[in-house]
């Protein structure tokens, strides 16, 4: 871990390495790590026949997360996010590294925040093997690591028009949790778990191999993330907002024209989105089924360009918004 | 990537995927890069009897670089410090993935950070597969990936008592131009690119494979880096102060009281310090000689524990600090 710069102290309470040492102490194990947290890099075995597949992502306090968000759900989704993306390529996770800037080294934070993360990394089989922690602003950096068999991952240029457009659980329930938190109303508890803690769907996007054409995950929004699988294959797309799947939460909380907006646009629901050749949709309802996990066709992928929204009367549906872009020119 | 968050914004203007896409088309190329910038994660090929060797630091402004550095030099540093890790643990570097917070999409900025970060990068083909850019407080996170043959890494914890000390380049010159430049003085030139611009010792760390027993890299300063190998190889270590090399900037600019703190406890030289047996002393000149660069016997490995800096006269030597924390309670 390298460390330097223009507020070096002397100091013999070496407390970056206390935290440091805490995170080596619970960050889990596998056979194929061959020296993990405490040297200079982390040293790990590929299995022979494998692709690596690689993911970062960081989240930033008050761009991410508010600021108010429990430690232990920050630990959570830094990691969910990064295992989305694997999933979204049909990896099995492995490993990750942490980047983790804090304003001072809180234990007690640390800890928490320890607990949510390592929770998923221990569910998904997954093995904390290096990364540093550093003074700043909050901030959690994520680089997770998964394999796939040699030429079998699943991408975001191989939709080909006639594939149905496939989503897997419920959309928008996280960006519903935002907005009435944005609002000050008090915020559905089924909905901010969906924000606080997504659901990596790994099992999912590993039984997808040889049926998905391509896959992403829906962290954007719908459209958006669509819109890029659309982009890298060359196609377009149409689905219909009626047949968006939507929890009982979402159903009960919000009325119908503020809902298409959340389950279209809305990001953070780390779905996995897929397009599929029409002779596999028993196969996909039966993958459904064995993984416990809703599967709905939304729609089609056409010739041309673009992701074009339709209501139940075949007539265009206009959201306010496509997406979600950090940075505004 | 995966976005979300507490500020969505209503946006037809994608600035970031504007940043993404300038960073995507300087990229680089390696034939083991199967797909790189623009799906969810990348994928990559580890060549066959390789072990994957991972490394991740951050760089936050106002901690490890002033406000006013140059992006170029930030981009630079980013990925110094992290091929730095690598060729510690004697690794060929491949890969790198980059995680990007800044204030605003400033793109005059992010071209001036990729001119260092990618010159770099393309002087140890390397080549960057993935990341993400987002809106916070200037910060850099970058994960690198090298390879080395199976069961040859070096690490910390093989020095043995009897085995000489060494030291790639000279010490103390990035403390030196830091010191300088919070003192409000004139930066000597020299050591100021020392500070902005460190050299990763990739070649030095490959050619010592079979030769170092222990390495590692001096980021956090020289009895606090070696203090580590020390420990996790159960031993200690005896070095000689008047042994330290200093580079003719850092003679000329400070006396020998100042410059003996600055090259036994300052951060940031990112040279390697690593043990070998005697018997490897003549083939360690020949190494320094091939690579170009100065290799210096500094002291010793000997039974017991802890780094004991001594004077010429064989008495202790006594820094007002020993290495450098990010926290201090």
């Amino acid at each position: 871990m390298a460390r330097g710069g223009s507020e070096r102290r002397a100091a013999e309470v070496t407390a970056e390495f206390d935290l440091i040492e805490r995170i080596r102490m619970r960050a889990g194990a596998r056979s194929d790590v061959i020296l993990g947290i405490g040297d200079d890099a982390a040293l790990l075995q590929v299995p022979a026949g494998k692709q690596l597949v690689v993911a970062m992502d960081t989240l930033n306090e008050g761009v991410h997360f508010p600021p108010e968000t429990m430690a232990a759900d920050i630990g959570w989704k830094s990691l969910a996010v990064n295992l989305s993306d694997l999933s979204a390529m049909g990896a099995q996770p492995a490993w990750c590294t942490l980047s983790l800037s804090l304003p001072q080294a809180d234990r007690a934070w640390l800890d928490e925040f320890l607990d949510g993360f390592l929770a998923l990394a221990a569910s998904h089989g997954v093995a904390l093997v290096g990364g540093d922690t550093t003074r700043g602003p909050l901030s959690v950096c994520v680089t997770a690591h998964g394999f796939v068999d040699e030429g079998r991952a699943l991408r975001r240029d191989g939709a080909r028009p006639g594939d149905d457009v496939w989503v897997s659980g419920t959309l928008g329930d996280a960006a519903a949790a935002l907005a009435q938190w944005r609002d000050g109303e008090p915020v559905v508890s089924a909905l901010k778990t969906r924000l606080d803690r997504p659901t990596p769907r790994t099992a999912l996007g590993l039984a997808l191999h040889g049926i998905a054409n391509a896959c992403i995950d829906v962290s954007d929004g719908l459209l958006a993330d669509l819109g890029h699988v659309c982009r890298s294959s060359g196609v377009g797309a149409e689905i219909s907002v009626m047949e968006l799947p939507a929890s009982d939460a979402l159903l009960g909380a919000f009325d119908e024209g503020t809902r298409f907006i959340f389950q279209a646009t809305g990001g953070d629901d780390y779905e996995l989105c897929f397009a599929a050749p029409e002779h596999c949709r028993d196969a996909i309802e039966a993958i459904g089924e064995q993984e416990r996990i809703r599967v709905t066709r939304i729609g089609r992928i056409i010739a041309g360009q673009g992701v074009r929204a339709l209501r139940r009367d075949g007539s265009p549906w206009a959201p306010p918004s496509a997406g979600y872009t950090h940075f505004v020119s």
